[in-house]
């Protein structure tokens, strides 16, 4: 299940009378995305400008995908909508982001959602061509879990990149790599062992606290 | 860089003036080898039962590969001799695993062998195909670590693979994700940030102390 597919042209066409040919214009909207994302990046694009590409009105696209990050994790094929899990984080004390986060992921993965972002995981790991689906991780999701942390101090981009590779390392020897007891251990436990570490990486004392 | 590849027969022959035909004895061995342990793992395959396959004595075995887990290492190509790393945990008293842990496998893929190592791990995830590299990950490197872990209460399996999970994240985000500041941080600071994590696994309290 990808984001945005289920609001297809064709899904639509059946469920409101809309014609068909929407699918085109969906379609123009997504490539005229795609572009302007892997061109300049999740913050120096606007939906305007996309429709501009697209030859549409903005109001289209925001009818068609809702927000802009929305529009992104479509064009990028996101497997979940990550607003889900990113308003979690949104409204979790600071105190207990670690075990919030591990707790949401990993039931997203665990969900009927697993296989496509296990997918999305190995084409990010495969490398070579442009990556947005790695741009729309970095420019997106941890920038949104970043500004949560930041400080006067510190900008949080260690602690979010440090959180990110221990959330992978779960995913990968769960789902991909398949290390067990890891690949079959409850959720509860899982959320019981990692979410202290990715609390610490987030709000705790990285230099000492040995 | 491979286990075992500057000991070829080709290059033996320079040295020591062998004839290149061991290059063919080399090559039956590393086959039989993997066959043996992709059918049987690394605990029940033998030396002896890989020289027979081969048609050579065991002794020939030995002293072109040394033990039977260089054996493995040179049979799947891993990209580096894992004794050094694992002599390292042997060595380090248990208090000090996560850092010591930490230091010695950035330490190898910050290496020259780190570019062998990310074609490793991408093979591995690339799934598929009988794994041989993901054997020899969990029958001997995780289980050198487990058994110096292992109390009479815990058999240790759930500690290394969490190691194993944060080690791989870290891994996947600085050589192939690519995550900033992570990617290019100094060794000594992810040491200071990755080395407690691991160390929680391996010895601490995984379910409270939170």
């Amino acid at each position: 299940m990808s984001v945005g597919k289920t609001g297809s042209g064709a899904a639509r066409a059946g469920r409101t009378g809309r014609r068909p040919g929407n699918a085109d214009t969906r379609t123009a909207i997504l490539d005229a995305a795609r572009i302007r994302f892997a061109d300049n990046g999740f913050d120096k694009t606007s939906i305007r400008a996309i429709a501009g590409d697209a030859e549409v009105d903005p109001a289209l696209v925001h009818h068609y995908f809702g927000t802009k990050q929305q529009l992104f994790a479509a064009a990028v094929d996101f497997p979940v909508d990550p607003e889900s899990t990113l308003s979690a984080v949104d409204r979790a004390p600071l105190a207990e982001l670690g075990d919030t986060i591990v707790r949401a992921v990993v039931t997203v993965w665990d969900s009927p959602a697993g296989p496509g972002i296990v997918a999305m995981v190995r084409s990010m790991l495969g490398g070579g061509e442009l990556n947005l689906a790695r741009s729309f991780l970095l420019q997106v999701v941890l920038e949104r879990v970043r500004t949560r942390i930041a400080t006067a101090e510190d900008d949080g981009r260690a602690r979010t990149a440090l959180a990110a590779a221990q959330l992978m390392g779960v995913l990968i020897a769960r789902k991909i790599v398949g290390i067990e007891p890891l690949a079959s251990m409850p959720i509860d436990d899982i959320v019981t062992a990692v979410g202290p570490s990715v609390q610490r990486y987030l709000t705790g004392d990285l230099d000492s606290g040995r």
